[in-house]
């Protein structure tokens, strides 16, 4: 019997309308959808394509438990996938659901890295967040030579004011309990002015205010701040 | 009279099946479809979209000068989008098509800065190069709290070596007649073997090849090196 193929789905930023036409038909083509997901919380992933979804496919759902310690966490995300193999190893194809688009900072690592050398495994990008913010912002986000560089707020201060110097547009991500660090960074760096922030970007409840308006003790996972470029073209 | 519209419709990397659901149903919805292209080529962005057009739409080409003086070629620039704001004020919705994503290194800017403060503006964003491209390669491009940056070939040698050094992931772009520029800086830092080379990602003469057996004289516009994270997850 041949396996199934793997299928990395970029689902795009939020808004359903932003899947490609190729996410779309192979979602509808499969047998089986798969996702993570909390215990307890909906799938956004999943939440994003429901409008599509066909209604007699296998559903599988999948949690990566928080690793601080990605080297200790290995059993446990190779545990965490096992129901993917065994449905490509039943000869059934799975599309794995995945935020954005697969391969940039996405949990789909996890599975691509563990699965792809057994089982055929296939790609396809999706609108990422970054670009979703710039266009729900409205504002050009780099341009010509622009360094453009993806900051993680979890970095620490020194780093992403040394990294906010280094180039000429930014988008910083993963905001969530380290939003208020990253505001007295642009502050120290004289950036407010410039920074954008945005959250639930295309999503139906998408917020967009000044940063020093935003309560930071309650920054959703999806959110980010762009300092766009400078230039004036 | 009521003014058109102006939509800045990211129409992805080069495989019509990477358009969002949205940018097919604005781009088969507007009256008047736009784009860039020289006078003696075929437009990228319309040929991806051209399954999909519906046969009674207006076309305008336009075409921004080469500019290695930005400030003395505004003049040309506003002369080069005059036909889209005379649709835009005689009441007709355009959509105007970008490569990619229109707010990320495109030069949708050049409409967007000079129109949408008069015209009601909607950007639809696309899936960009650099996801394409590591989706097309299948390797993850970025991961956790990596600092990823997009880099032009055209920035000086020293200047592409401090930034390959700053960042964990890299893409380069912009890559033609500066390729034996990256390639030498790449062999220098050590980075070839884990640097990758594609042209034409995800276009039907899409190629992948040892970045030393790439002809540097002959490097297409439509061409990236990425430098994944080392991080193995």
């Amino acid at each position: 019997m041949s396996h199934g193929r793997l299928y990395g789905i970029g689902v795009g930023p939020g808004d359903p309308e932003l899947l490609t036409l190729k996410a779309l038909r192979i979602l509808q083509a499969v047998p089986v959808v798969a996702y993570q997901s909390a215990v307890d919380r909906e799938s956004v992933a999943r939440s994003i394509v429901a409008p599509y979804l066909v209604g007699h496919q296998t559903e599988v759902s999948f949690h990566f438990p928080r690793a601080d310690d990605p080297q200790a966490a290995q059993p446990l995300y190779a545990e965490a996938i096992a129901p993917v193999a065994e449905h490509l190893s039943a000869g059934r194809d799975v599309a794995v659901l995945c935020e954005g688009d697969p391969l940039f900072y996405g949990s789909f690592m996890y599975l691509y890295t563990r699965l792809s050398d057994r089982f055929a495994t296939e790609v396809v990008p999706g609108v990422s967040s970054p670009m979703a913010c710039a266009s729900a912002l409205g504002i050009p986000l780099s341009y010509r030579n622009d360094i453009f560089s993806v900051l993680s707020a979890a970095l620490p201060e020194d780093v992403l004011a040394t990294q906010l110097l280094n180039a000429d547009a930014v988008a910083i991500i993963k905001l969530r309990r380290h939003f208020a660090k990253v505001r007295s960074v642009l502050h120290q760096l004289s950036l407010i002015p410039r920074a954008q922030y945005i959250e639930r970007a295309t999503m139906r409840d998408q917020q967009i205010m000044p940063i020093d308006q935003v309560d930071s003790s309650n920054v959703p996972y999806f959110s980010m701040i762009l300092v766009p470029s400078k230039a004036h073209l």
